[in-house]
């Protein structure tokens, strides 16, 4: 067990709910190990700012007050370009030092840690990665934070469109996010009872034509055998031109009237759900532990319910996929309500 | 006080949540009054329909059972062009006779009041309106049902935007429902804090290219002088090209950089809030009251707290305004956040 | 107009969601008018302490960032026995004649507007109420703050329950806060569609015995000839023992099975739905005016959806009675679930 | 792979959240392999009562609509205590094999699943249990149905409590939930940052007088040294006389003031949490495969984000044990909320 006086906390890339519960267990599991904790504002800028004017405040229990439940980020965000460079790297590996930081804990997804893989070349104090992204598509831990907020987030929308969807036996089109990973999309889909789910995972690109038909085919026959709403969930970044475009192309061409419906932004912010609160306080303890473990270019994660630690590395090197349990559970089974009279 | 034996309910128009409540209060009223309830389905493409199969359904006491809560509509609702022709309204008319319907309620917005006012022409029983509506543009009611529900979903939505424009510090433009009124736009505008509420009540296309370059001006002030979101809410059919053209003009023209959001149909579903099951239960009591008291052609409204009739034609001749004193109460005061330095 | 340089704030009594809300348009308009703004903490024992170590702070339009939506308050709140002797109200009025206030607003109810109008023998500057209470019970106001979230989270509790009640066929008894006024508990009980509603406007303890067997009548009619669920919703302080003892007396002499539950301080917290972030936009920009128009001693209120003045004296006298047309809703059409077969 | 003409399912038990999704889900998949599902009402009463006059429906895809979200059960649920005597299991097998059922499916808690277990001696048919219970207490399955949704409930309402807690810098007890086991208890705890987590695995009732005058100093201890909430979660019976007595207890002996908190039934309802939602529709899917695969008397269980077989006699053996490191996390690290000065 190492002693460490100082480390560094900052939160990069998009913003996902459960971030602030991190920190706050960072903070609390560093006070416990008493180690003082800096926070470093807006991402990685707060690194490369050469007057660290407003850029870092320490960080004591006080902070730790009433965030747990709060969407956001209170050491902000943002993308930070300067991190792809030399001259960005020896600046942040220089504030580091000149702030005596022995270890620093970044909250992000895979461009965050691809910086942190970066950094390693330039900065020799410990460097520990928390997966906090709603995308779930860090590869070696089963959850990041803020996925299970995004597809509750989402779930509530869906259920929103389906009472209208119901009221008019209309089918909507709804375009989630999740950047190149299904995990959301599925989930939703699933969990929202949704008729179709279009993703990376069970669609190609060059199936397009096809697909539009035979989409256009058991709407159809769905409207015909039973009067009902149906609802399509698609991955943004799918269907060239989003979720808009297949509604105009089911409608031009196959004569189906359709909504599109882009959740957008809504998906990112919102109180945490427990899991997310749960999982980024296990996670901000993990962290601190690890540190003192002497650990080093490492990312936090979750496997079966249990703490572990996998190389940085190795979390951005692939995008994980999406559980083969859930992809055949929405091909075998609910594609019924579509493909059936009832 | 008139005897009646059977009166006819349909929901017309856009859905609204809490057309459910109203549905359930009128058969409850109904029943206390000895009154045989039929629901048409589809609004009014249930009354002309020729062969009568699954359009109706004699409503008792049993349907009321657990829909107060539930948005959407079980009549189901569903535009119906054949209401502007002679054919379809003789056809309506020949529907409610055949059913021996004495009055029919109609719970929907202006479109729908106006197929009333129309159908008068050619049948003789009472017509009863109720404004069910997310718009609340409906003329002599302070309130529609499904209003308060959609401003609350586009508050939630909102909240949660709100933490990502902190996190990043971003500019955010929110487009609302609201069709041509600016009722959910300045509600949901205060109640969220926002920056800016750009509606048709403050707002004349005239001025696109001035308004371009104040926003521009206001943002880049902001920007420098305090970190912070900005959140713009706008009402749909205001901008040419909506939200998203707004963003890309800000973008362009004037070198902000900021995120569109369409809330879209979530605002039309969901469990209606408190406020509009009582409306909706208040109103569909005073709908069967007014029928009994010989009532004709009039949509029910509520005033000052307390429910009133209002002439059908009165209703619809103008969009309702919105509130004088919460369009000066965003300009006075609201427009502060925006304007000063802190 | 008059000119203001210095005025004071403080939350008093139960806290009230929008409070928060409330005290950032005081700060928002006050900074319009030029107006400082100090905070007193811990309602009025801020203005009572000797010391007046950490009980102010000048409120700055920083202070209005990211709070429309918390609930709680910020200046915090308390119970204050010294402000009912007179050495504690000369103490008050010697903090704020030494920070130089000019007016004070309380946000707060009855109690604390009791302890405005003993104030007003001791300091001379003007003295304005804003009425923030979850009960509704203060006279001459449409509305108070907190009230709408009050019955708002109520009813999603409710709809929670009704959940389980219905499941298994089970009577639920319901208690909800309110003090001494059955606003919360008519509102909700409509809302939710209650069975019953027992509340101080339609039961007097005097029948207590004649009421049990009634319900006891009601519920076994209800459960023979239909199998559903029951619930009543019933006001805190109306029967001796609340909840708990009227379960206890139905089961015991009337051997009625039934399960009770005392919502309790979940209805105090929580964000402020859109009605009462209006409102307290509304009424916190008001109070200022108000100020500057050279009010005093006055509550800020609101009437048929306009801001109004109400004498602090008159507010107080009596508690504002429930709307009839409720009472009677309930009575007359909603008493239909219990009293009749389906 | 076994044909399988027709099964049968019933909901028995507490209802958690989620047995809808589970019945929509079996009635899916029964679909998919051409199987007839038949549903018995109220838990096993549908079995026993000798006219069958509503005690049954023969499911079809038209059920499955727009249930995955409710709470409660379509099914109904109830004690039947008939399940303990031999009478009552051969009338229910009886009645199984007179509606020529060759499997039954069960979505219930242990109490379900021992009456499964006395009924194997008295009829030849499949046994499956599905986890329905918001308890978490089965063992040999990572989740059980309802577990997600009854935290998420409890979170939200304590999430209100805190507000006030706040304003107030006030102590509240809360109870939650959980029969015998600790899971609902310390999952909330910790993901609503509660200062103090009372349950089974950490407390035992020979130490109460000593755990009393350490909550009494660790509360003083946190009052004076800094001015904010503090809130103690504790699961149902655990202290005698529940949070009320707990409460009473501490302000007499301890002299510190705290207010008792019941969250009662409404963590039972309410529409069920995405992860409820998903594991519903595996376990649904999971044992009409079970079926067809021959397996007799296990429970359907997820271990590690995968679904497998439980003996259902290893199920209910023993309560499951809190995962250690949860407790952990609240003991070590947690409690520094508690111990420490900020």
């Amino acid at each position: 067990m190492k002693k460490i006086n100082r480390i560094a906390i900052l939160t990069s890339g998009g913003d996902a709910p459960g971030m602030n519960a991190a920190i706050r267990s960072v903070i609390l599991a560093a006070h416990h190990y008493h180690i003082d904790v800096i926070g470093f504002y807006h991402g990685f800028n707060g690194l490369i700012c050469k007057e660290n004017i407003n850029q870092t405040k320490c960080l004591s229990l006080v902070d730790t007050s009433n965030i747990i439940q709060r969407g956001g980020t209170i050491l902000k965000s943002a993308r930070c370009p300067e991190m792809q460079t030399e001259q960005g790297l020896k600046q942040a590996a220089k504030t580091l030092n000149n702030n005596e930081i022995e270890a620093l804990i970044v909250i992000g997804g895979d461009g965050s840690f691809n910086g942190l893989i970066e950094l390693k070349n330039y900065w020799h104090g410990q460097l520990i990665g928390i997966p906090g992204t709603i995308d779930n598509d860090l590869d070696g831990t089963d959850f990041t934070i803020g996925f299970a907020t995004a597809v509750n987030t989402a779930i509530e929308a869906i259920d929103k469109i389906r009472d209208t969807a119901d009221a008019f036996e209309r089918i909507f089109i709804v375009e989630l996010m999740g950047r190149h990973s299904g995990h959301i999309t599925f989930n939703v889909g699933i969990a929202c009872g949704a008729e179709q789910v279009l993703s990376f995972e069970n669609f190609s690109i060059d199936d397009k034509e096809a697909k539009l038909q035979q989409l256009a085919d058991e709407i159809n026959t769905a409207q015909e055998n039973r009067h009902s709403s149906y609802i399509i969930v698609i991955a943004e970044n799918l269907w060239p031109g989003g979720a808009m475009e297949l509604a105009k192309e089911l409608r031009q061409k196959a004569n189906v009237d359709c909504t599109a419906c882009v959740l957008g932004h809504i998906q990112r912010g919102g109180s945490p759900v427990p899991k997310d609160r749960l999982l980024a306080t296990k996670m901000g303890v993990a962290a601190v532990q690890a540190i003192i473990e002497g650990e080093h270019c490492i990312m936090i994660a979750e496997q079966n319910n249990t703490m572990c630690h996998i190389n940085l590395a190795e979390a951005v090197k692939h995008h994980k996929v999406v559980n083969q349990q859930l992809v055949e559970a929405q091909e075998n089974i609910l594609a019924l309500t579509a493909q059936n009279q009832y």
